[in-house]
């Protein structure tokens, strides 16, 4: 391992920075904007899809695949979807390339243009309904229930790793009913959906919530959200599910005939969640030595390294070692035993804390002679010795024990900073000192978000569910709400 | 379902295109050359990537992932590598679209041209080796044995569903390693995964070889393939396996500081499965009456369905029936129970037979009175009355027939269908009347081979592994040959 992270308080923007590389999650491709997702940040990527895609299907849901390139035509369907993403579209308008008249080149083939251009798809409404409209035909059709993993690619300017990226991978999920109503419980469904993933498996609190219009994905009648509070006080929006009434259905002409035999539009939802949720990951439970994963999340969730002067010593640990290895894989516990001999167990133990092994075991000559193990938990950074005997319940429930204390340390730093206020020099003065959400009333319009947006950059993370009405004043305009909005500046 | 097939007999074409589709696995998109993998194809594609997936790790082999684009300029660096797919690259120019003059229409913005090209990726050697610069430096930073799983887009002109389309799902494994022979013994083990995986899972009997020069990958030394034969006589290439030599790292100047200090050139390997492989599946396997699935990859591997007359008779049915889907369920086999009651029985039984259900059980009311269940092969069409006590062991075990019997066919199929001969005639009349590979002499060159394919269409499918010396004349140039080849048309 090189030189220490740049420490949370020093910069924490540089922190995130060079953790992502330092602990192997990801790295800059050659290409502007584009990750290179590493094995290890790949590992958790797949831990995350693994459980995702089981609660998708015990909701019922099935995954599909849908077409990469979506024909510009379809784009400009859809009046708001397209003004959201124009700006941002990787653009395929040839199909061929050839060696240059002098032979020294390989360019564009000019006579392979495309009639019409093809748009990396940014996000496959588009696409999904046009396909859609070929599956529908009665009630008897519906609901539709799909999901897909895919890439997509938005052409962003400022990129950071897992956060922006101009290409990631994500699943979105497109389904169909015939009733509204349908449709908005399928909306709400998966917003619970992602919000018991991010408190269950990545052991982070979120505050669900609808957008405001202004924060809305571009085509939606209402989007939910989960929030999540980054340890630098900064929120981060980590799932959306977008209630779209029937507008790909107009745009896309997808109708089908009711029980009563009428023709009816369709009405549809979409969800997504991506990469970044590994982003949110990082940034809301690590430390300055490096990663902290829940053990749900954990690539690996156990390392054995053992201490020795010499051979004779390593060959009375190793039987015990692997003994130990044996009983947690039997447990279900993902276990690694590092006896490689070209690091010092110091290189190798912050080797493990940088890339955030949840427990570590250590077992030399005295442990041996004791019948114990030591043993150390990432998350607090405290170490016990411990009989060898029934280690693997011990360290069973000990994977228990950090997930929960993961969980609930984050919880309590968001709860303490959820700071209600009643003034606009109070909400400025909570950005500028204290950061976190900001719990205030507003007039509900448009206008006077942006306003505040321009003049302090924070946005309307959501209006939670389940609200408490509460008579009050928007801060800015003075005009009358009904119920405190959370504000926060946001990745 | 809709009017029946096409036979195989009539139109073997049709009757792929026409089940692909009836079957609900796969359709054309809006866009050229790219499909959708609807519902029921994308879960036999999840039985088989889940498969594979843990037959990589078996081995050693941890996943990544890797931009979708590659900078022009990489394309150009291996000369053979370039060659092989300039002509079928999907090229994306610009970054934005924007509102026309006019207002009245969504174009691309000339003022966001790339300075770059990028191409979507045909294969990601070329970004891949650009990035493993940065990750070796030393012997010790070897092996790296990153797997992809990935879409990748080659602009096709003839397309088909599964087996040729311009953008499939696949992965591709990336290795790179010290010594030429560590990199020639991985080739070779990733084409023996591929091989036990086609014939354990598939169900489908291949021939391992190697390529000749002329239909190798471009860039590489060698190239290993598994050959499959589908039952109109052609061939299909089921997977490939490169040895790459130092071509890749060479062109990407990646270099490694070995045991002994010296600076050494890395050495390559690279292997490919994708959504053809569904293709091959339902070639392999399926009847005039529909898809045939082996147990292994098979989504729903029992259906049970009721009989009844009234409703009376169902809610005898249904207790029976949901107590054998749970003891199938305890046994790890995947089971439904359609007691829909907007289809008949006929139509259910045609449906299940079109979707290649592996077993089918009705069950009825004198199987309510006798305590039996009448069950239904899909792979022989055959039924059986068999006692309802012990069902889930029965079925167990008739699963296992079932996949062995479909390989068997298949392999019998194969073997019957491998031609030796020694003259050039007798091979034009096999092509013409037979079909199948066809064993022979051939004298070893490129131009002999190219002959053969013009004069016939038939191209060298592999040398066979392990294959036999024997002395004896190409057919085509009387010259000598030490070693008998297979030719076949393939897909």
């Amino acid at each position: 391992m090189s030189k220490k992270l740049t420490s949370r308080k020093e910069n924490y923007s540089q922190w995130y920075n060079e953790l992502v590389v330092k602990a192997g999650l990801a790295e800059q491709s050659a290409v502007r904007g584009c990750m290179v997702i590493k094995p290890y940040g790949y590992a958790i990527w797949e831990k995350m899809k693994a459980e995702l895609d089981r609660m998708f299907k015990e909701t019922g849901h099935y995954n599909a695949y849908f077409p990469l390139f979506i024909p510009k035509s379809f784009f400009t369907r859809e009046a708001e979807h397209v003004k959201g993403f124009a700006k941002e579209c990787a653009v395929v308008t040839h199909y061929r390339l050839k060696t240059s008249e002098d032979g020294k080149d390989i360019v564009v083939d000019p006579d392979a243009k495309l009639e019409e251009e093809l748009i990396v798809r940014p996000t496959s409404e588009t696409i999904i309904w046009n396909t859609y409209k070929n599956w529908i035909h009665s009630y008897r059709d519906l609901p539709i229930l799909c999901n897909q993993w895919a890439n997509v690619v938005r052409w962003e300017m400022r990129t950071r790793l897992f956060l922006r990226t101009s290409e990631f991978l994500w699943q979105e999920g497109h389904t169909a009913h015939s009733t509204k109503n349908e449709a908005l419980c399928e909306a709400q469904k998966m917003i619970n959906v992602y919000s018991d993933f991010a408190e269950k498996y990545m052991a982070m609190p979120v505050i669900k919530g609808v957008k405001s219009a202004n924060e809305r994905f571009a085509g939606a009648l209402d989007t939910y959200t989960i929030e999540a509070l980054m340890q630098d006080g900064k929120a981060l929006q980590s799932g959306t599910s977008h209630f779209l009434g029937q507008n790909f259905a107009k745009a896309f002409d997808v109708h089908f005939t009711s029980k009563e035999g009428k023709e009816e539009l369709v009405w549809a939802t979409s969800w997504g969640v991506s990469t970044r949720l590994i982003g949110a990951l990082i940034m809301a439970h690590s430390d300055d030595n490096g990663l902290v994963l829940p053990p749900t999340l954990a690539p690996v969730q156990v390392v054995i390294v053992p201490i020795y002067k010499n051979e004779d010593q390593l060959s009375e640990i190793s039987p015990k070692a692997e003994e130990i290895v044996k009983k947690l894989k039997a447990k279900g516990i993902s276990v690694k035993y590092d006896d490689s001999d070209n690091r010092k167990p110091g290189w190798k133990f912050a080797e493990y804390e940088l890339k955030g092994v949840p427990v570590r075991v250590a077992m030399g000559p005295r442990d041996m002679e004791n019948g114990t193990v030591e043993v150390a938990r990432r998350d607090t950074l405290t170490k016990e010795v411990v009989p060898m005997d029934n280690i693997d319940y011990y360290i069973s429930d000990l994977l228990d024990t950090i997930q929960k204390n993961i969980f609930n340390k984050a919880l309590n730093f968001r709860n303490e900073n959820i700071t209600k206020v009643d003034t606009y020099d109070e909400f400025k003065e909570v950005l500028k000192n204290k950061g976190g959400f900001i719990s205030t009333h507003w007039d509900g319009t448009t206008e006077t978000e942006l306003k505040i947006k321009e003049e302090t950059k924070a946005t309307i993370r959501c209006i939670p569910m389940n609200n408490e009405k509460e008579e009050g004043k928007c801060i800015y305009s003075g005009k009358p709400s009904h119920q405190r909005v959370l504000f926060a500046i946001a990745y």
